[in-house]
């Protein structure tokens, strides 16, 4: 079963916009047991549509098309595929009705363009979209065997429920019994990748032969990818995991960011937590809160970004801003001890530290940052230093303040 | 002259990780004059890699290849191009010597796997690494025209440095007078994209025949993108600008975003700038904090997550927390108010609301949220409804948050 992806879009091809299609529909098609073979972006090109499409009938047996769907002069998806296809189109009663509602609940009135939406290919199946007003469609295509294409609108907070909830059935109706690409990722913290594969792929190789072992590396972690059949990656993965011991916090099929175990840690051992932050921004009390159900745990954050707010809201000390520097290993224990104290919480991380581009000095350049984890019993302070761009500098500070609060927790663990 | 773009890695297929290249070379090349014309993604495999290196090579002047050059056995980009055009590989000392600096000055042991990195084609041009231990290459490939193979590593912080100084450098020698692509990106807050067709484009055609309109929709914000001629884009820039007024925030072929114009804004008016964020949980505050010099304005933001904090840090009054509940036009009021005069801000956002999936009731269901805005003379709250995802609903807010003080910033404008 081979499954092609043909994005449709200018403003990807100009730019303008990241596809995060290909990467969700691969993992989407991954857990239900299809690899996607190869992904294709074209422009809003009739002729450049129809060959991605010609294309990709020849290989592949599912074919998916996302956007291009829109109420748009320069949306022409649908009406490519109803001339390669010589459809006609209805008006859907569905959809027509469901996008009245949509302006209605909002309070504005529906654009005369909005009503073109409710036009879908004759003999389709057309997919209801509860986040948009465009539909999407499959249609089936006869031959030596039949193939089928599966036509989805472009933005990801529309795509992703309809596929969720009405393709993942569609697929599971028509391929039964497809067993799911088997594999495993261990997400590992602050080790390189070259070290990672150092400590396990000899043994990986050697004791489970026909396992596939990949490794990719973002900043701050590494995912060491296991696939194979099922028993083999079972058995590799808990070898694997012996080896990387703490390292590892996160596995499974699904993305599991850092922020998901920590704050799963703590709702296990019913503990609180908040946050100071100067050079972070907001960065770390984001990724906290970015979890359902944070709020359980997460108290709240400060960021204190100036000296002054420092000063006023954490009583930071003018002298040891004065005598150390406000990115220094005494103001990050004066912010996180004040910040625990006044929140009531079981711990509190703060961060102070020189982001860049500008800024710092030779002996605390750009990328220098102090982070400190205040607990009942202590403080511990880290002096770290993570000389990359400003987006990569603040998501790696957080990444190493939430690993040390895991750490911490599993050390309780065993404590307690 | 066409370029064709092949990403390389199993993960991006598998959706393990999303494939940022493609956006990222997309825009440079068409600001360097060139339109990328089609965009392939294909697994580790030695078979599949060659094969769209022939395809590319059949249709493209220039093909460039992203990813496969690390250190680890699942990285083999440069093994499948030496042995597709039979080349030799030769230790390159400077890439050497940059590897042992690099982990020098981290204080690690150089992993025995780096070493290979070292290896580059006879012949080729090197793009030394910067911000990585895998340099990249360029090849030219003989035939009845020269054509160009551009091999550059995966991770996006290694690439763009190496894109931007070598590659930009080369592809200007090699092909002079290569006039940019014309286009310009307007981007317009709080309108829906068939609600910016319906007001421009029936002008567009009418006046500007030639001219390639076209629209983009996301999360509180829609691209409406002018390209042809260059007489054309600028002579409609400016009669779009005029239709749309005040609710485009941004244009010019670069992404911009919200954030950067209200720093901007605040910067040239010499005004600062605090937030008190519940349900936003510090996404208002990191994206003020992603813009680089947004010290100068941005002092700093309390994360209020629980009511306790609510209360405690900002005073907000436990009576109207019972008789209103947390999410509510007095206590949104109450959090800018007390925010703006503990920091002494000209400006203060709060934001109170429910993100969701969970919580809410009839009357504030998911969704709700009031936001805020404190200055010296007055305060206003909105209400507002944005039923969305949890990700895109803190996006959405923190989104209308920001342009709710860009009109404010602009209003003082005309008044001053």
């Amino acid at each position: 079963m081979n499954v092609d992806l043909i994005n449709i879009g200018n403003e990807l091809l100009l730019g303008i916009v990241t596809n995060t299609h290909a990467a969700y529909l691969g993992q989407k098609l991954a857990e239900l047991g299809f690899h996607l073979e190869r992904q294709v972006t074209v422009a809003d090109d009739p002729a450049q549509i129809a060959a991605a499409l010609r294309e990709a009938l020849e290989r592949a047996d599912i074919v998916m098309m996302t956007g291009g769907l829109g109420p748009t002069s320069d949306d022409m998806t649908a009406s490519v595929v109803g001339k390669f296809f010589n459809l006609r189109f209805r008006i859907d009663q569905k959809v027509q009705k469901a996008n009245e509602e949509w302006f209605k609940k909002r309070g504005v009135p529906m654009p005369e363009l909005v009503k073109h939406q409710a036009l879908v290919p004759e003999g389709s199946i057309v997919l209801y979209n509860e986040h948009g007003t465009a539909p999407g469609f499959i249609l089936s295509i006869s031959g030596k065997r039949t193939k089928w294409l599966i036509v989805l609108p472009g933005p990801p907070r529309e795509l992703k429920p309809m596929f969720e909830k009405d393709v993942v059935a569609f697929i599971r109706e028509k391929f039964p019994g497809q067993s799911p690409v088997e594999w495993r990722v261990l997400r590992i913290a602050e080790l390189g990748e070259s070290v990672v594969q150092e400590r396990v792929e000899k043994k990986m190789k050697e004791e489970f032969p026909g396992l596939e072992v990949a490794y990719c590396a973002r900043p701050g972690e590494v995912d060491l990818r296991l696939s194979g059949p099922k028993d083999l990656v079972e058995r590799a993965e808990s070898v694997a995991r012996k080896i990387l011991g703490l390292h590892v916090f996160g596995e499974g099929s699904a993305e599991i960011e850092m922020e998901a175990t920590v704050i799963r840690l703590l709702r296990e051992r019913k503990k609180t937590v908040t946050c100071a932050e100067s050079c972070t921004g907001g960065a770390l009390a984001n990724r906290f809160t970015n979890i359902p159900g944070s709020s359980e745990v997460f108290l709240g954050g400060w960021v204190a970004y100036s000296n002054d707010f420092k000063m006023r809201e954490l009583g930071v000390s003018a002298e040891v801003i004065k005598k150390d520097g406000a990115v220094s290993e005494a103001v990050a224990r004066e912010m996180a001890e004040a910040a625990r104290k006044k929140s009531g919480a079981d711990f509190t991380l703060s961060i102070t530290g020189i982001a860049g581009p500008n800024g710092g000095t030779a002996e605390k350049p750009p990328g220098t940052v102090f982070i400190a984890l205040a607990a009942k019993e202590k403080t511990e302070v880290w002096r770290e230093f993570f000389p990359v761009d400003r987006w990569t500098f603040k998501w790696r500070v957080a990444q190493h303040a939430l690993n040390r609060l895991r750490l911490e927790l599993l050390k309780k663990e065993t404590h307690d």
